[in-house]
């Protein structure tokens, strides 16, 4: 296979092995809520998606590395088998992290043998679409890692700092305008040749009517001022659902917002920090975001109206929240096997983001690219854009 | 006001008198699930809102029927004010059936005077707008009353029957074809004058890609296939949170169908009867509905592809669940007020449902209607129609 | 048999009939949290008794009224079959309340031909055995309707009211004293040929050191200046889980009292009232009245040292719960088959409770009795009486 | 003070030390229930107490190891201020185990400063009370950290073993037989000058009717008999709410035990083995110890009867269940201050354990010694002794 396809293994598994060197063997193990995989798992996850797709079935003679790891590592792949609970990731005192770290090298070192080897070219093609697969699979893990061990400080009353960086520093250096968008078909849709997943598939038309979409994401001080006119407790501005989130959840702001002697702190990844009106809002749930968006008078955009303009906006930074509801795309199709699991299982009940976010591996993501979450689920580095309808 | 609308008021309120009669006192009480109403609470509560949203606004003078009637029939409008708790509409021994009967009487005296009297131009477009909604408010809770009543009954060990009618022995006339729809835009939702609620609006361009959509709804025998095939165990059919769904409530066959002695029954209105192969499939959650079309190769329409092929289908006789989910029209605007929580605030995490069903009062559907359930609901007369894409 | 055993089962069944001549259809059904029973399932249940444990098993040829009524009107009785779960008895529109009455006749019928026969002396004895049972079994459902009914309209926001007395206006005769008792061994347990439950068996001995019990039980007044006083968030009165018990369900007063524009008010079966400091305190739970105990610095007594004062003290009125645990005394034998299941079952985190309060049928407690709830059950009408170690 | 005590203060600091030494860091962190403690906070915990009751209090100048340990290593102490949730303790990635051990160096050299010095004679009564307290308290968390490893090891699906000694391979040597002991009046509670718990007083006299009890505890085959003859199935040998724990649960035999390939076998300290016949059965809950004996026609003893028979028994290895409920004594007075939270406010719905078992530290029991836990509590080395009423 080509040397570079190698190469870029290589790079990916390096960097989840350098995401990891600031942290004590104590952090890789603690599971606070079901949502959080626990790094431990997140290693040892990531290598057995490559032993089971790829080495099980491509590498004649191979043995797996240890009976066991199918059940402790597999996360929600029926066509492969049982598995471990996802709630009790937390639960399991073994393997330690070393076993884990040799599991990934004993991998490695095979996949190293079986990339280099010769093969037919309709198997390489086979291979090469899977490692591909592994490898993307493998950087929305790093993504996740990030959000993850932040959620597990975060919940230390000692608050522990991952870095000197907080990640969340980052300011917009527009002024607010908005962008006028024609109305039309548009083509949605991945097209050519690099990588995609299969919900970006298949391209069609879809119509949008006139609409102006923000050249920014809104700030922190933009946000406060919502917070301040009352916004969490005045219902005309939220779904009923999600009203119903607030109360039972005791939310009245969004999650690592922390008023401490009458001054707003965040915890970031460098620990409780002074909170930055000029930054830009981050870790938001689709329900506040569709609550900011009606009391500003406007609204989210859709996942198409998104797409339609992203040539034209400032993007990056924040996951977007859209209006859109995951949804299949006209003519997509589940793969084949146990890649068939990776999205299509999963398109009921999440509402699609779009963009990237400064925990986002270089190269990730693409302006086709659809992320999905449910709607309460703030831990991510979401952000809000708005729109306005003509 | 015109003599007409008075006598469709009248109309509606005396269905509601006359789908109760065959009631005992003992079956408006309880409330075996959160979702159900009481009969009891349904003849309230449609009477309360021409009582809290017309009369105490138009009516100069009007004194409300009895104080702590608002607390008690308040479904979900926060903008009037508190509510007895959801769940606990059957907690309730008082006040009476016959109290609420003089509840609904005096109710219906003040409103014909009301409708009856000169009043400006201006004010009588108002209230005979909100007296509509509230027509179709009543009309609705008619549906519900029937799947309710239907529930209520099905959860007794004695099985008792409403009335000699199932309502579900309705077969397909025709053998299942497909009818094929060309690709292009599409005007989708409500226009011209007749009543419509605003989640029809506003009436909008959308671009279709071919397809094929069924002639007729899926039956009970074809449905049996699929369970017979293994359909519920088979995960690669299912959402992830369909298969959850089965698994935690151990659904293995639509709800209100029992297997006794080797041979289908389904609890029917008219009691517990054998199941017929050639009737129509009713009681479907989306989750299986959309199994089903996968296991058949095919999918469930979307609310778009349903509208646009409308006039070319035999409908009628179930709500149909598609893809989509309940998403505002582009350009859609909550109402001011208290009819402003009629729609707007359930527009997430639920589906589509379009159509009506054998329960649904005469004229209350239309081909722009938009119904709307959670997609693991199937205590509706909810039922399938497939798609095929080109 | 005996014609005064016949008047004295007669007596009971007609009580149960008075007791809800105030009610409405609508209050036999509700049944707003599992632990009450709505008033048309213990008419059913209370006659199934007779009908199972009696007339199935000693009348030849007695034909049950209704196949069905077994699995609906058992409560707890493993080896007659399966069951209506408890909390679901609310939840059934079905059987009216009219057939249960039809059902009480159709049994009285026949348990007055059985009691009037001519049988064999065994028989005779074994049947009057287990009537005396049943008699004594409905009385102790009578007070429960009491309390279950209060508890239902107490749901109600409009408060019902059951009749004119409030039942909780007793007041205390007596200045609070202090009874002196030597310590020594005493004898507990029935004795004697009157009736009584197994668990009063069999009669043994304890040791008793010296104690003093208060001659009345605790106030209103005398309970508001341990309110006051913060008594409700004073750890050190308070067992652990009882605390956690205060804090989950925000307990801060007895049930039933409601603080209205700064004014105690107490529901009853009158409905309303303003509190009286001078009536005797009820509807506490084990936990608060040990946690009183505790700040009056003493305690509460165990059973054994109640029953050794009970002849010196001026008892009724209120259940007084005890110290003692509900446990097997020495020598104790459940009986064979279904009765019993009537007590032993029920021996584990239970307390006990003795005395008798305003709405226990007379002739049904005796100083031996010992009634039974979990500690953190206060809506019988339970109280507190003082003891102080020596 | 007393050398002799500064060296038991240290031989059992040293205990605690030793005892983790099989583990890996790993095994210091995960929860996987509410009520097991994992090895870094217990470490912490033991050391907490001395820091907190003895060192702040008593030796001058003394600062604190770290701002926030008071958080995370409090248990329940509600006199010391908020703490980490029960049930958080395994969410913790911080402080790391390394930081605790330099935790218990440092407030060691502090204790063994404090307790060198010279003290007036009132200090160092005071100060060598808490102490001993402390010391039996790091001895009970020994006990737990044993119990509470072998539960986190056993969720593991891969069973990592911490030793190789099983530690409930021991047989009973004796042939099963019954001592019998005469009715009369016993001392009950401790005398004498050594250490004991507040709950062990005050000694008082108590009357016991005549019994026989075992002179050995119940075996795994004689257990076995009692499955295979039904005896889980069987609802008239247990309690109504064990018989609900059985079904909710899906309890069909002692936990730890594994049917595989038609053999059963139990999970050990030393991994899973299979299960031996003639050793003394554990790890049995009070509600399965209760049933056992109803179907072998006796009963559990109380704990009063233990104690008068505790010099003629075969005791120790397990902690045996009574029938006596944890209530105090009469006479008992809970300690002021802190150390009063130890155990009066856990005297309710649990019961008492009297003995010892082979985890127990050497010394750490005696005759009057109670143990108490939960009923359905089975997760201990808990077994079961037979007694015979007369």
């Amino acid at each position: 296979m080509v040397t570079n396809f190698i190469d870029l293994y290589f790079v990916t598994r390096n960097a989840s092995r350098d995401m990891v060197k600031p942290l004590h063997i104590e952090d890789y193990i603690p599971q606070p809520v079901p949502f959080v995989s626990p790094p431990r798992w997140v290693l040892g996850h990531t290598t057995w998606f490559f032993e089971e797709l790829v080495l099980k079935k491509f590498k004649p003679g191979y043995k797996e590395f240890k009976k066991g790891y199918g059940f402790l590592f597999n996360s929600y792949y029926n066509s492969v088998g049982d598995r471990t609970l996802r709630q009790s990731r937390g639960d399991l005192s073994r393997p330690t992290v070393d076993e884990v770290f040799q599991y990934r090298e004993y991998v490695d070192k095979h996949m190293k043998e079986l990339m280099s080897e010769e093969m037919s070219e309709e198997i390489s093609e086979e291979v090469s679409e899977i490692v591909t697969i592994g490898i993307n699979h493998e950087q929305q893990h790093q993504e996740l890692f990030f959000t993850d061990i932040k959620y597990t400080f975060s919940v230390n009353p000692i608050f522990p700092a991952y870095s000197d960086r907080a990640l969340v520093e980052d300011t917009n250096d527009d002024n607010e305008s908005f962008i006028r968008v024609k109305e039309g078909i548009r083509h949605i849709g991945h097209s050519g040749k690099g990588f995609r997943f299969d919900n970006e598939l298949s391209r069609h038309k879809v119509f949008l009517g006139e609409y102006e979409i923000s050249n920014r994401l809104v700030t922190n001080g933009e946000y406060l001022e919502f917070i301040e006119d009352g916004g969490y407790k005045r219902f005309e501005f939220w779904h009923d659902e999600a009203l119903a989130w607030t109360r039972e959840n005791s939310v009245h702001h969004p999650m690592y917002w922390h008023l401490i002697d009458g001054k707003w702190n965040q915890f970031t990844l460098a620990g409780l920090r002074v909170l930055q009106p000029e930054n830009i809002l981050t870790h938001i749930s689709y329900y506040e975001a569709y609550a900011y968006a009606r009391w500003r008078g406007m609204r989210l955009p859709t996942e198409f109206e998104w797409e339609a303009a992203a040539d034209n906006i400032n993007r990056g930074k924040r996951w977007e929240w859209t209006e859109s509801a995951y949804l299949p795309y006209p003519g997509y199709k589940m793969a084949k096997g146990t890649v068939g699991e990776y999205n299509g299982k999963f398109m009921v009940n999440q509402k699609v983001l779009r963009g990237a976010s400064v925990v986002t591996p270089p190269n990730h993501s693409r302006k086709t690219y659809r992320n999905f979450f449910h709607p309460h689920i703030g831990y991510q580095f979401n952000g809000i854009r708005l729109v306005k309808s003509i």
